[in-house]
C-alpha cells in the first residue's frame, strides 16, 4: 500500500467506524487460532451424519442435524456464549461487550449440507466463529460491541435461517418439504424453532454494528494460485430465464435437410452464442444453459419446440443487463436466420448482486496484510447466508481455500492452517471493527 | 424412353414376369377410376373416430377402428370380395383369378390413424385398391392371378398387419399396451384375430406374385412440384444411436467460462455438425437430433453430460454407414476439442432399408406414362406395410400427391383426382404384372 492508498483506507476506517480507541493495543496480544482443535471440531461435527462414501448428509432438520446443531451448543456454552436458539432455529450463542448499548457484531455460517455433501462446507465459518471466542477467552479481551456467533438454520435448502433474521422469507417456504422429508416449518419447529412466530427472528438494521461470514472458496482460485485469503467483493446476483424457442415439428422422414424448421439446430446455435458473450465479454459474468427440453422429444420427430434456461451471474446489475440485452440481440438474429421464433421467460427466484461493505473488505484486506498473508479480491460465485445480511447490516466474507474448489462433495478439503487463518483474520477483523470510536 | 432403355425394359419385364398372354388386351379397355365415388368412401370412413378438431382419431384397436373396419368389409362385400380376417386382424377380400395355381396379386394399405391423425395417410391406399375391384367389376376383366385387397392391422402403432404376414412381428410386442389401450394381443383379438395363433397368418414366398402400395407421399415434393405420381424406390432404413457426451458437471457460479467441460456446449457443436454432414452430404440422406437431456438439468449447474438421439436415414445401406462414420469422425474431433468425451450406443428398434423391386417400378413407371400422368423416382422418407412386404414378395409402392406433405395431421388433404390417379396406375400396373405369361 503506498501512502496515498493509506491515507484513503484511513479515511474509510474513520468515516465508518470513528478514530480508534485505546482499546485498539488490545489486537497486540490475540493469540494465533489453533489448527488442530479446529480441525478435531470439524471431524467431530462430521461423525453426525456421516455416510458410506465418507461425506456427510447433514441435510437441514434431520436426526444428524438435530444431533450436530447439539454439537455446535454444546461448543459454544463450553466456549462461554449465551446460547439462545431463535425462532427460525438458528443458534446464537452471545457474549457479551463491555457497552452493552453497543450494536451486536456478528459472524457464523451454517452447518447443514447438501445430500452426500462434505465437511467444510459452512462448518469451516461456524468453527472459525467458535475459534475466535476461543482466542479472545485466551488472551481475556473483552469487546466493546456485544459478539454473536450464529449457525444458520437451512442454508442449503434456501437461506431460511438468514432470511428469517433478515425478515424476508416468504411464507409459502414454509410449506415447502425439505430433503430431510419435513416441511420447513415443521423442521424449524424440530430445531427448536417456532415457525409460528418467525418474525421474532428478526434483526433491525441498529441492532447490527456488522456481519461477517468465514467460508471456503469454491472457484478453486485460492488453491490454485496458493493464496490464503479471499476479500469477498460481494456474492453475484443470479438471473434465470426459460428460453423458448419455436420452429416447426415434422417428420424427421420425410422432411428433407433443407426444408426444417429445427428448433434444435436453432438451439444449438444459440447456445454457442450465449457461451461467446459470456466467455468473450471482459469481466467475470458467467453465462450457462444448464437444462434443455426438445419437443416433442422422439428420434423421428424434427423439434418444433426447444425451451432451454439461461442463467447469469455478476457482481453487478447492470453488467448482468447488458449481458443479456447482448444475449438477447444475437439469439433474436439466429432466430431470424433461422426462420424460427425465440421468446424470454424471466422466472422469479433469481436473485440480486449483494455486494459487501467496501469499508470491511478493507478491514479484512488490512488484517490479512497485518498476519503476513496473501490475498486476493474475488466475488462469490456462490450463495451465501452474507447475501441476506446485507440487507440489515454493513457485511464481509472471508475466504478460505478448498482443494481444487471441491465443494457440495465428500471431496471437499481445507487444511487445519488454511482455517486457522480464516480465524486469525476473523479475529483480526472482529477487532478492528470493535476498536474503532463510533457509536461510545 | 429411348430404344435402348425400351429394349431394357421389356427385357425386365419378361425375365421377371414372362413373355406377355394374349391377355394383355383387356387393359385398353379398362374405366377410370371414379374420383367422387373414393372420396365419398373416404369421408363415410373419416365419420368413425371423427374429432373436435376435424380430424380422426382412428388408433388401431379402438371402437373406432372396430367401426372403420366394418364399413371396410361392407366394401369389400359390396365389391363381390370374398372377406377374411386373418388371425393378425388383417381384413383380406379375395377375387379370384383365371388360374387358381397362380400366385397372388396383393394390394392395399391401412385404414388405422395415429391419434389426431387425418383421413388419407393410409385410408387412401384401401380406398384406391377397392377403387381398383370396381373397375375390374365394371370392366368385366377376371385377372389371371388372385387378387387380394388388405386392409393391414395396426400400421400407426408398429406395422402389426404386415409383420404378422411377414412372420416377423416380436412375440414382445403383444404385450405392449397400444394408443387404444388394449395391449396388442388384446386388440388383435378385438379385431377378429387370434393372437395364440398369429403364425398362421403368414405368408410363403410362393403364395404371392407381387404387393402394391398406394399412399400419399409425406414429403410434400409431389404436391409442391405438381406431379402425379411418385414411383417410389424404397422404403429408407432408420438408424438410431443414443450419443452420450461426458463432460464435468460444476457449479454454474463459481466455474468460471474458461475452465468449464460443459457437455452442453460439446452437444451443441455436435447438434451443428450432424446437420452439416446430412445437409451437406450429396444425396437424400437425412440427419435428425430429435430428443435431448442434459444431466443433471439444473439451470445453476454446468451439464456434466448430454445425452441425445441421432437418427439417420437414407435408402442405401452402405451410404447410411458412411454418413455415420462422417457423423462420428466429426463428434470425436469435437469431444477432443473440448475436453470432453463421447460415446455412441446403438439403438436396435431400427429398421434396414427396403428397395422396391426394380421391375415393379418400370411398370409403376410405364403406367403413369400410358395414362399421360406426371411422375418422379423417390424414396420414402416415412416407414409403410409396404417395408415389411418386401420380405416376401416382389413390392411396389405408388405415392399420390399430400398437400404440403401434411400427414399425421388433421390438415391432411389429398385431392379426388389425386385419388382417382392412383387407382388408375394401381390398376394399370395389376394389369401389367397379371397379363405377362410366366406361371400359366
Amino acid at each position: 500500500m503506498n501512502l496515498s492508498k493509506f491515507f484513503f483506507f484511513t479515511l474509510f476506517i474513520i468515516l465508518f467506524f470513528g478514530v480508534p480507541t485505546s482499546g485498539h493495543a488490545q489486537t497486540n496480544k490475540v493469540p494465533n487460532a489453533n489448527p488442530d482443535r479446529i480441525e478435531k471440531r470439524i471431524l467431530d461435527l462430521s461423525k453426525f451424519g456421516k455416510n458410506a462414501s465418507g461425506g456427510t448428509s447433514r441435510v437441514a432438520y434431520s436426526d444428524s442435524d438435530v444431533l450436530g446443531r447439539n454439537y455446535i451448543k454444546s461448543l459454544m456454552v463450553n466456549a462461554g456464549l449465551k446460547v439462545r436458539v431463535d425462532q427460525a432455529g438458528n443458534i446464537i450463542g452471545r457474549r457479551e461487550g463491555l457497552n452493552p448499548s453497543l450494536p451486536i457484531i456478528m459472524f457464523g455460517s451454517h452447518t447443514d449440507s447438501v445430500p452426500d455433501g462434505g465437511n467444510y462446507d459452512g462448518d469451516v465459518g461456524v468453527m472459525t466463529s467458535i475459534e475466535v471466542i476461543e482466542i479472545l477467552n485466551l488472551a481475556n479481551i473483552t469487546t466493546q460491541h456485544p459478539l454473536e456467533v450464529i449457525d444458520f438454520t437451512d442454508e442449503e435448502g434456501g437461506l431460511v435461517g438468514s432470511l428469517s433474521l433478515t425478515g424476508r422469507l416468504k411464507s409459502e417456504a414454509l410449506d415447502l418439504k425439505s430433503h430431510s422429508g419435513f416441511t420447513i416449518a415443521e423442521g424449524i419447529d424440530r430445531l427448536g424453532g417456532d415457525h409460528k412466530n418467525l418474525a421474532n427472528a428478526k434483526y433491525s438494521k441498529d441492532q447490527l454494528k456488522a456481519f461477517i461470514e468465514v467460508h471456503i472458496e469454491q472457484g478453486g482460485f485460492l488453491d490454485a494460485e496458493g493464496i490464503n485469503i479471499g476479500v469477498v467483493e460481494g456474492i453475484v446476483g443470479i438471473h434465470w430465464w426459460d428460453v423458448i424457442i419455436e420452429g416447426f415439428a415434422n417428420h424427421a422422414g420425410t422432411t428433407p435437410m433443407d426444408k426444417r424448421q429445427d428448433a434444435m439446430i436453432t438451439a444449438a446455435k444459440m447456445i454457442l452464442a450465449i457461451n461467446d458473450v459470456g466467455l468473450n465479454t471482459p469481466g467475470r459474468q458467467v453465462a450457462t444453459v444448464g437444462r434443455i427440453k426438445a419437443e416433442p422429444g422422439a428420434p423421428n420427430v424434427i423439434p418444433g419446440r426447444v425451451i432451454m434456461s439461461l442463467e447469469i451471474r455478476d457482481l453487478d446489475l447492470s453488467k448482468m443487463e447488458i449481458i443479456f440485452e447482448d444475449i438477447k440481440a444475437r439469439l433474436l438474429a439466429i432466430a431470424e436466420d433461422t426462420n424460427t421464433k425465440v421468446r424470454f421467460e424471466k422466472i422469479e427466484i433469481a436473485s440480486e448482486p449483494a455486494p459487501t461493505d467496501i469499508r470491511i473488505r478493507k478491514i479484512i484486506e488490512a488484517s490479512a496484510k497485518k498476519l503476513g498473508l496473501s490475498y486476493k479480491y474475488m466475488p462469490s460465485g456462490a450463495g451465501h447466508d452474507a447475501q441476506d445480511m446485507v440487507h440489515i447490516a454493513p457485511t464481509g466474507m472471508i475466504f478460505v481455500p478448498s482443494r481444487d474448489g471441491i465443494s457440495h462433495s465428500p471431496k471437499e478439503y481445507t487444511s487445519p492452517q488454511d482455517m486457522a487463518n480464516g480465524a486469525d483474520v476473523l479475529v483480526e477483523t472482529i477487532l478492528n471493527i470493535d476498536n474503532v470510536k463510533g457509536e461510545s
